[in-house]
């Protein structure tokens, strides 16, 4: 399919615009940012586009439709990335719309709606670490303390705006009122293993799980490793360790939870030493927020446990807590039926990670469609989505359009 | 009891000799070493030693016989401390023998053997993160690649002791032959918990448990840990979770076998991120050589199994191994004779932790006599050993002292 072939050239050449030679990184406002809006902006209005930068920095190619009232379809996702990033994360949902109306245009489709490509300018929360800069600015939700925050440099977002936009700056209202929108659709790398496993290219999301993170500490009692007898110790790795196979263990009988344990830090840290204190992370990821604040009820309780049998103490805090996202019934719908006239099945996908739709969700209904990710590898410059996924993705996406303007209502 | 004061006295004396004003810090050959040298042989003289130093620094305190032919009974244990030290690992073990022998004189009481009190110039391998230099000195067993050791001022030690020296400096040869010694005794704190919970002063030490250490490394897969469902993940911290209970678990069937995981380091350790690598350091001890064998090699196939089932390469790798060193059973029956006259039972220990006696049992019968240690703690400042205990400790040397005399068949 050529389009598909377009499509893989346009992320390859994308990909080279970076802050960093010899790896791809771009983030918020950055030159290579501005490059990648330039270039994205052109092969928009080749598509037909008309092209505006707003005040966030977000890139936008609206294309009107020629129904009078005709509400907006919102269709993107992000133009920054992580550091040493790969190729599709986010560029694939901005790109991918642009090749499927180009390619609708070309076969004579109108539709009976607007549609604005959104290239939005953060999400990777990399130069300020705070995320969704972009679709916040876009949605009108960005706060005056989000302006406060400082780059590693001490410049901070408000001075970073100003700067690129050259006047004083106020923080935007959202683009539109909901009514005269039709919802938010983001196409994005699954960044996960499970299309793959499925052996399928495409899957829609239903939720965007919610996620806590926080902290939990063990203390015990650090001794010598040699003059302590093993029915003396206060072992605080011991008890870390009970506890980190509890994480796994309760996550694994109640899919599909996802918990994990990823930084796990010992005090003294001596190979002769038995631990006195453990520090761990812990990462609980649920699509329903009641299963996810169930599983950190069994886990307190089981660290609770734990700390008393073995003569510990243990701290609990929660560090970070984000509710999940659902799609939207009708939206998720209608791109199922446009999956499943390209592939044999339409898997129904919970995103593990956040994505702009989050923060779009508070606008507007938001649906996602995933692309198979080569073995779940993602924030790495060996990202990979195949020319032939690609092709069925935006087969689906060009189903989905019309689908859509068949249910609208195509005059 | 008078005595027992006086060392406590002696004790607190000697702890304010240090290299960092503040806290107790003496390392090899240090200005601190040499006014503790200066002060300890002073105390020496006072109870009737001929006092003199060796090549490596070692402080010795002669009391000679008046039995023709006598042999040398050797008391003593290191002058140096680890930084931030306690101040009786090592002193008590100079300073008992010292305040015993003076007792002795006041009674009237003399020996049919020649004894010798050390006080070794290294045992805790600070300085030139070698351990023992001290002993292996006084034994004859220091190497040349011992010499060619660099403290952190890129100091050699052969440099080092000429400095000290001032002069050319030769491989020291031991400074008996073994069949003019009797044996090398002891005393030490105990730096662990088991008299303390045993209620009892002192305790006799049966062997010096043999160490292995060793690192073991988990391999798995990193992942995303909002996208990867529990049923694709390789999780290393899983399996070195488990691996950190089989180790406790083991140990803890096999007693006196002790083993602990007293590092783990987890790669590539974001809260967000599963665990790909974990290395953890292991330290088995054992006082049969056998039974330590034995644990390394039910862990060695115990890593394996976990690293099978859960899909994870595991690495092994040992970096340290002493086998176990028995003390003189008739020493050391003579020890717990001397100590059942002076407390309600005399426990047979096993010391987990490296001593002197480690070094000297290559050239002597060695026995060693433990303290009971507050809180199990040690090398930190609160070490503590009670005058109560100083005192029984005390009379169990005095009363060692005569029984071996009369042993060894008092004139």
């Amino acid at each position: 399919m050529v389009a598909a072939k377009k499509l893989a050239d346009m992320l390859d050449e994308l990909g080279l615009i970076s802050d960093e030679p010899g790896q791809l990184t771009r983030t918020f406002l950055s030159p290579a940012m501005q490059r990648a809006n330039a270039v994205v902006g052109e092969w928009m209005r080749q598509a037909g586009l008309t092209v505006r930068e707003d005040a966030t920095g977000n890139l936008i190619g609206r294309l009107e439709s020629t129904s009078p009232r005709a509400k907006t379809l919102l269709l993107g996702s992000h133009l920054d990335t992580v550091r040493n990033a790969g190729r599709f994360d986010g560029a694939l949902g901005v790109l991918l719309p642009i090749v499927a109306l180009s390619e609708l245009r070309a076969q004579g489709v109108t539709l009976p709606f607007a549609i604005e490509v959104l290239g939005l300018s953060e999400e990777e929360g990399v130069r300020f670490s705070s995320a969704y800069l972009g679709s916040k600015g876009y949605c009108g939700r960005l706060k005056a303390r989000d302006l406060e925050r400082l780059d590693p440099t001490g410049l901070s977002v408000r001075r970073a705006l100003e700067a690129v936009k050259g006047s004083a700056w106020t923080l935007p209202k959202r683009a539109h009122p909901p009514r005269e929108l039709l919802g938010y659709v983001e196409v994005h790398i699954e960044q996960g293993p499970v299309l793959a496993a499925r052996d399928l290219a495409v899957g829609v999301v239903t939720a965007i799980a919610g996620q806590t993170r926080g902290r939990v500490t063990f203390t015990g009692q650090a001794g010598h490793a040699g003059t302590t007898p093993m029915t003396l110790r206060r072992d605080a790795l011991a008890g870390a360790a009970e506890f980190v196979l509890a994480v796994e263990t309760l996550a694994g009988k109640r899919p599909p939870l996802v918990a994990t344990v990823g930084v796990l830090t010992v005090k003294p840290g001596a190979a002769n030493v038995i631990p006195g204190e453990v520090t761990l992370s812990l990462d609980v990821r649920h699509p329903r927020d009641t299963g996810r604040r169930a599983a950190l009820r069994a886990l307190a309780t089981r660290a609770k446990l734990i700390a008393r049998r073995r003569g510990l103490r243990y701290g609990w805090e929660s560090t970070q807590e984000n509710d999940a996202v659902w799609c939207s019934r009708p939206l998720t719908a209608l791109l199922g039926q446009s999956v499943r006239s390209v592939q044999s099945q339409s898997p129904a996908l919970v995103s593990g990670a956040g994505h702009d739709a989050v923060v779009m969700s508070a606008l507007t209904p938001v649906a996602m469609l995933f692309v198979r990710c080569r073995d779940g590898l993602s924030h790495h410059p060996d990202e990979f989505a195949s020319p032939s996924d690609l092709a069925i993705a935006l087969r689906v996406m060009m189903e989905f359009l019309q689908r859509l303007a068949k249910a609208e209502g195509r005059p």
